[in-house]
């Protein structure tokens, strides 16, 4: 019976770890692209912001603002709340929205509309010498990691407020990452300036 | 061995299905209030709005506008997406945020800041002879439904897209109910009257 017992909860152990696993891996083909997060809705939730998406779908600028969703892996979410860091293999999908009005009952103020782009950022030690990677989906569901010097890659390295994150933009991170002590020195000397401070 | 087998699955299944219902279950007071869900930033993401918040935070008005993010319960979610429609329990958290700009990097544009209150509905037809019910947590986390002729039960009940509920603002579920023909007859009349639809 006892030997029953374990056999049987070892195999649900594995079961769900292979489930979660199966949902989160990073898939990448043969040529090195990334294919895209299908279930990225299901992740948690970050955080929001109008106007301030960046890479190829901001460059509509300021007169045309679009919503854009943050969403990071279960896994490194739960780890980040214990540890105020994020461990190999996480995964950030910044969902790209457009922005519209006055329908239905609506009569001010902005609500979203259609999906127009995915950005997706990934921790992966071994297979990026900086460790971050960034892709900016703009069609179809597979794309090559941006060069090391791009845009995406120097902004969050001299920026973010953890790691290579911007974690001064998703207010619930950032009170972990004060209380844990993991606000990189770079982002703390310029908030202790006066003007770098997520307000 | 085939018993024991079985015996440990029941027990695992039962579990599973009561961590589920702990999770998402809605939680009562004896004098009817309902407590605020704890867990929700961890439920299924619906959609933001900037300056569209409803309910008391969002007496301000356009000059100070607000973020709202909404989340619903994954059972719900995952009902929604077979049917289209909004099992017993279902349960919509609206959180509302400040919006803050010109932090750290950002220069503009807007992006959320401090938590400034919850609201909550929920589909419970047993408890509220209108079956839908509204709680709009302002301090605390305790709170009695708002009456039947408030203003939220009011504005929902004439014009929800699917039931009781704005799927008109959230788009990935507003296709769902399009194919699976759950859209209210008084939404679909607004709509092909020109005015009504969200865009």
């Amino acid at each position: 019976m006892k030997n029953a017992v374990l056999f049987v909860l070892t195999i649900v152990t594995a079961l769900t770890i292979t489930a979660q696993t199966t949902t989160e891996a990073l898939q990448y083909a043969s040529d090195g692209e990334l294919t895209a997060p299908k279930n990225y809705r299901q992740r948690i939730y970050l955080s929001s912001g109008l106007g301030m998406t960046y890479g190829p779908a901001a460059q509509a600028g300021a007169a045309n603002p679009k919503f854009d969703n943050v969403f990071v892996n279960p896994t490194s979410w739960r780890a980040f709340n214990v540890t105020g860091q994020w461990p190999d293999k996480t995964t950030f999908v910044l969902e790209v929205r457009s922005a519209t009005s006055h329908g239905s009952i609506n009569n001010g103020g902005q609500y979203q509309n259609e999906l127009l782009g995915l950005e997706v950022e990934v921790k992966d030690e071994k297979r990026f010498p900086q460790k971050w990677a960034f892709f900016a989906f703009e069609a179809g569901d597979k794309t090559a990691p941006l060069p090391a010097n791009s845009a995406c890659n120097t902004c969050h390295s001299q920026n973010g407020a953890v790691d290579n994150t911007f974690v001064q933009f998703y207010p619930t991170l950032l009170e972990i990452a004060k209380k844990k002590g993991t606000l990189t020195p770079a982002y703390l000397q310029k908030s202790s300036a006066g003007g770098g401070a997520a307000k």
